[in-house]
């Protein structure tokens, strides 16, 4: 195994919620059992103060580092920043990630048995927030047997969840770090996940999402869904140097209705290979979590919403993210000095656009391990923000 | 009828490339015979140089302004733009806009009988270009008896007519006016135009295109099309202006799969009723036409390809427009400079995104009205700019 690797690992499930201890959800309706699948590395301290959860987007799942075996062909999704000596440097941190509710990478979601029938939920799966996968994933910081977490932390999705677990239990982190994210979904990203949401639910074999017994579950529809986020996730200008107007193999235009563009083959071939790895249902199930999600839910402002947290805050927006724009990242640190909490910012200059959190690395990992380090002792933090700010 | 409007209008249709002189397209196959619907306004001077070429974008239509009868609802699509007193005045000018070929709305298109079988083309239509549209609208001119048009002028797909035009008939326009636009379609809306052609070509009752004499054709996938392009023609900030994160018809979450937030009600809205006056094939055919367009074909650079224009230039574009970002209407200012051409550069400024080149009337008929009255007086012009330069 290469150096910086945490190595073989392996997935790890944990239940709970047994009927009739069943949890109560955003919606009023309740789920159980549910299990999550979980992912660790590193150890946890004898005084269990050195735990760091890590979410996941839309997409992702609990196998954030190492691999699976000796022959996996990829490491888990975030490998360049865990690891012995990575941003979140497993030597020194225990490091967590599980799988959301409604996801089907192990965890409870519509491709699951319910119990009551069992058959898949389905449609009969509740819709869940990002509240709601928050709450469980306290449950298995319970029962890892961690008072509080010393970081929570993610990109996109699960930088929502990060400002989601801060806002709902204050005491439970020293260290916020959200990003690439927003304090809410914006209207542009709401549509932009109906019309993925649209194109799955017109597609004829969802069959109002009751396919897992069919041979033909809706990839059409997924494939339209994951090509559209996928351009979202990239900026104009990656998409400009990786592909131009290049024709993909091919010296000359076909005149036909088939892609003759290598973008196209490239998002093709995104959309294509999503539907291998991805619930329909789920993706539906998510993506309305993610639409539903607003900070200020219960709250008079967003400044209001954050007064409540109690641990610092280190956000982090990048230039060309069009998804989730620097712009909503400041909207977030205003509020947040607002409310006068401990918030260092850093808008990081890259070409990458939203993907940039899952391959700015080194970027990201310069700022997050001297965070991490020294947290605690603020005046030196503002002096190495000061003299280490990237330059665009 | 008001003020200002051009009254009660008539599309009238001319047709040519009777076998066997079929038109010759880029794609080396021929079409013919070919239709083309338009409309005219105003009255073409005695020495037939008063004529301007309004062209029209994806979804649009040669009914450009008035209403073509008493009870109509609504104008032409640039009603705010053309009338008496208005940016292109028809008390001076004789204006003039076509329906494009493979288009749905008069002009020969995959829903037009094909004179070999007496059925509608569907996908034995051949595919078109730009330059093929903009090649049948010079038979119309041709037709019409005007040697040079004044103007030749459009937004979004439109505006890269009117480069073509420029660029393909030097002689034949005096002035050229593309606004919100390119000189070539960007990778990134390459991929948004095929997702929106994948989700029309998986719905299975699009058949291969033989969906003409069915009751049902393909809405769900050209809605779906449909919902991503309106996303693209607004901004962030109109939409959050508009709609932000409120509810449609209700106090609370509804939790369940439905839209619930009014900017989702609302793209279902243009996607539904688009399927109602637009059809399917014509979306796939005009968005490959957009797709292929590069001004640059065949030449080996942009300036090189804007060296043999003869005519000058007012380019304007709206600074939040992301599907047509004023820095694509930058570059084709520079190159048209670099090939010394005399180019007046306008960016708008606007939050309605690409949306603005149809609704920021009063802001561009400022611009036009000056620029159409003194372009033959290069000095004065330039005076004018810098003395009305827009701030932002």
């Amino acid at each position: 195994m290469e150096a910086g690797s945490v190595g073989i690992v392996k997935t790890q499930t944990f239940t709970f919620a047994n009927s009739p201890n069943k949890m109560l959800l955003d919606s009023g309706r309740k789920l159980g059992p549910i299990t999550l699948a979980y992912e660790t590395y590193g150890k946890l301290d004898s005084d269990r103060r050195n735990a760091i959860l890590v979410f996941h987007a839309l997409s992702g799942d609990a196998h954030v580092a190492g691999k699976h075996h000796k022959n996996d062909p990829k490491p888990g999704w975030w490998d360049n920043m865990i690891g012995p000596g990575k941003a979140f440097d497993t030597d020194r941190y225990f490091v967590i990630c599980s799988n959301v509710i409604g996801g089907c990478r192990g965890s409870t979601g519509p491709s699951s048995t319910n119990p009551k029938t069992g058959k898949p939920y389905a449609l009969g799966f509740p819709m869940v927030t990002l509240k709601d996968m928050v709450k469980a994933q306290r449950e298995l910081i319970d029962y890892l047997g961690i008072d509080q977490l010393l970081a929570v932390v993610g990109g996109s999705m699960a930088g929502m969840q990060a400002l989601q677990w801060t806002v709902t239990y204050p005491e439970r982190a020293a260290l916020c770090i959200p990003i690439a994210t927003a304090a809410r979904q914006s209207p542009q990203n709401i549509a932009l996940n109906e019309v993925g949401r649209r194109a799955i639910m017109s597609d004829p074999k969802w069959q109002r999402g009751n396919y897992y017994g069919s041979r033909a579950p809706p990839t059409d529809g997924l494939s339209v869904a994951r090509m559209i986020g996928h351009i979202t996730y990239l900026s104009d200008k990656t998409l400009r140097i990786r592909f131009g107007r290049r024709l993909q193999e091919r010296d000359r235009l076909s005149f036909s209705l088939k892609p003759e563009f290598q973008v196209e083959s490239y998002i093709h071939y995104k959309g294509e290979t999503f539907t291998k790895r991805f619930d329909a249902n789920s993706y539906l199930y998510i993506s309305k979590a993610i639409d539903y999600f607003d900070i200020t839910n219960g709250y008079s402002s967003l400044e209001e919403a954050l007064t409540v947290t109690k641990g610092k805050f280190l956000v982090i927006s990048f230039s060309s993210d069009w998804l989730y724009p620097p712009l909503e990242s400041e909207e977030l640190v205003n509020a947040l000095r607002g409310a006068n909490k401990d918030v260092v910012y850093y808008e990081l200059p890259s070409t990458y656009g939203h993907d940039a959190f899952l391959v700015e690395g080194e970027k990201m990992t310069q700022i997050i391990s001297y965070y991490l380090s020294h947290a605690r002792g603020r005046d030196k933090l503002e002096r190495y923000q000061d003299e280490n700010q990237p330059t665009s």
